[in-house]
C-alpha cells in the first residue's frame, strides 16, 4: 500500500514528524501537497480533501495520512498508528501508550516553540506581533525550554532498559521525533540550546545516533528533507534568541 | 481496580475531561490531590509522584492516572486507555484512532482557549499580561473558536450513523468531552458563544444530552464536580469576552 501524506509543502512543520517515520519505515508514500497539480496533486489536492463534506471522519488540519480508504488526522495518532505497523513502537499496550504519552508530550511542547513567535494569533504576520514574541521567547527560554528538555534528558537517564532510546531497548518514531526537536531548536535558538546542551548529554547522543542511521541520513541528504525556514514552526528570529536561564538561576 | 486520578484540586482543569469519563464509566476512583494529606493524599502525593526519578514512565505533568502498577500520562492517552476498558470508545482500531483523532482535536482547541488568557506565560498572573490577552482573546474569537466549534459541529452532521453522537451510534469519551467543552466555553465566553449558538444547533443538542445522562447528571449535582472558576482552563473575563465574529462576516 503506498500512504499519501498530505501536508504543507514549503515547511517541515508537524509533517516532518511523520516523514522521518515513514523514511524509516521504509515505507512507500507519496507526500501529496509536494507533487504536481498536472498529477492531481499539489496543495489543491490537500484543499479539497479538507472541505469534502461526503468524507465521515474529516480531519480539522494537515498534517493527515491517507492509508487505503482510511485518513488519519493529529500527527501522534499518525505515529500510533505507523508505530504499530512498521515496528517503530513497543508491541504490548503499555510500552505503546508511553511511547504516545511521550509523543503528546512533544505535541505540546511544539506549540509553546511555536507561539514564541506567534503569541496572539497565527493569522497574523510575525511582524505584527514582534513585542509579544519578544515577551513570549523570553518566557520560555527561561521556563518551558528547560523544564521539556531536562524532562526528556530525565526520560532516557530513569529509562530502566538504558539510555540509548526513549522508550525500551528499541528505535521508537519518539526517538525519531526528538532528533527533529533538536534539529529544529539548534536552528531556531542556538544560543539558548548551546547553553543548556551540557546538561543534555543523554539527548545529545540520541540525535546524532538517529541522524547516523542509514535511512535517516539518506533521507537528510534527499530532496525530499525540507530545510527549517522562517515559515515553519521552528524559526530564527536573533531577537527570540538568548542564552536559556541556567540551571543554578532556576528553582 | 480503583484508579487514583491525579490533578490538581481546585480547578476542573484537563482532569475534568478524565473525570467525566469515569463518572460516566461507573468506575470506582480516588481523585487524589483532592483527598487528606493525612491519608497519604493531597497534593503533596501528587508533586511526590511527579518528582519520582525511580519511575520508569514519568509524567510530564497532571493529569495522569494510575492504574495498578501502570502510570499514565496525558488527558487524551489517558481516554484512550479508559476508552477501550469501559466501552467508551469503538472497539474497532479504525473507530479507536478516529476518537482519539477528535480528542487530539478538543487538547489543541483548548491550548487556545487558555491562551487567550495566559497569552505570554503560564508562569505569569493574568494581570500581568492583561494587553496581551485582549488581543489574542479578540484573534481567537475571530478565528478559532468559530472554526474549531464548526468543525465540531460538521463531525456531528457527516456521522453516516446520525448526528446523535460524535463517533458511530454510541456514547464515546468524545461525547463527554464535547459537554464539557460547551460548558466550559458557555461559562468563560458567554457572548461569543451566545452569537454561535445557532449555527451549533447539533453540537448544543449533544451537550444536553450528556448532562442529562443519569450518571453525568448525578455527578454533576454532586461534590465531586469542581465549579469553573478563574484559575481555570475556562475563565470569566468579561473584557476578552464579546461577540464571536458573524458568520457573513467571515470567510
Amino acid at each position: 500500500m503506498r500512504y499519501e501524506l498530505f501536508y504543507w509543502p514549503s515547511i517541515p512543520g508537524r509533517g516532518e514528524f511523520v516523514r522521518l517515520a515513514l523514511e524509516q519505515a521504509g515505507a512507500d508514500y507519496v507526500d501529496v501537497a509536494r507533487g504536481s497539480e498536472a498529477d492531481g496533486l499539489g496543495v489543491p489536492a490537500l484543499t479539497r480533501l479538507l472541505a469534502d463534506e461526503s468524507i465521515a471522519t474529516p480531519p480539522y488540519a494537515p498534517p493527515f495520512l491517507k492509508a487505503g480508504k482510511r485518513i488519519i488526522a493529529q500527527t501522534a495518532n499518525i505515529l500510533l498508528y505507523l508505530g504499530a505497523r512498521h515496528d517503530l513502537a513497543p508491541r504490548g499496550e503499555a510500552g505503546r501508550l508511553w511511547a504516545h504519552q511521550l509523543q503528546l508530550t512533544v505535541t505540546d511542547f511544539l506549540v509553546h516553540v511555536h507561539d514564541t513567535h506567534h503569541p496572539i494569533a497565527g493569522a497574523l504576520y510575525y511582524e505584527e506581533q514582534k513585542p509579544e514574541a519578544r515577551r513570549r521567547a523570553a518566557a520560555f527560554r527561561k521556563d518551558r525550554l528547560p523544564k521539556f528538555l531536562h524532562y526528556f534528558e530525565r526520560v532516557l537517564r530513569c529509562n530502566p532498559h538504558g539510555s540509548r532510546y526513549m522508550v525500551g531497548n528499541k528505535l521508537t518514531y519518539v526517538d525519531l521525533s526528538m532528533f527533529h526537536l533538536m534539529a529544529g531548536l539548534h536552528y531556531a535558538f542556538p544560543r539558548a540550546l548551546a547553553q543548556l546542551k551540557p546538561e543534555l548529554p543523554l539527548l545529545d547522543a540520541l540525535s546524532r545516533r538517529v541522524a547516523a542511521l542509514p535511512r535517516i541520513a539518506a533521507y537528510l541528504k534527499s530532496k525530499r528533507r525540507l530545510a527549517f525556514n522562517p515559515h515553519g514552526i521552528f524559526r530564527h528570529y536573533p531577537e527570540l534568541d538568548a542564552p536559556a536561564a541556567r540551571k543554578a538561576a532556576r528553582k
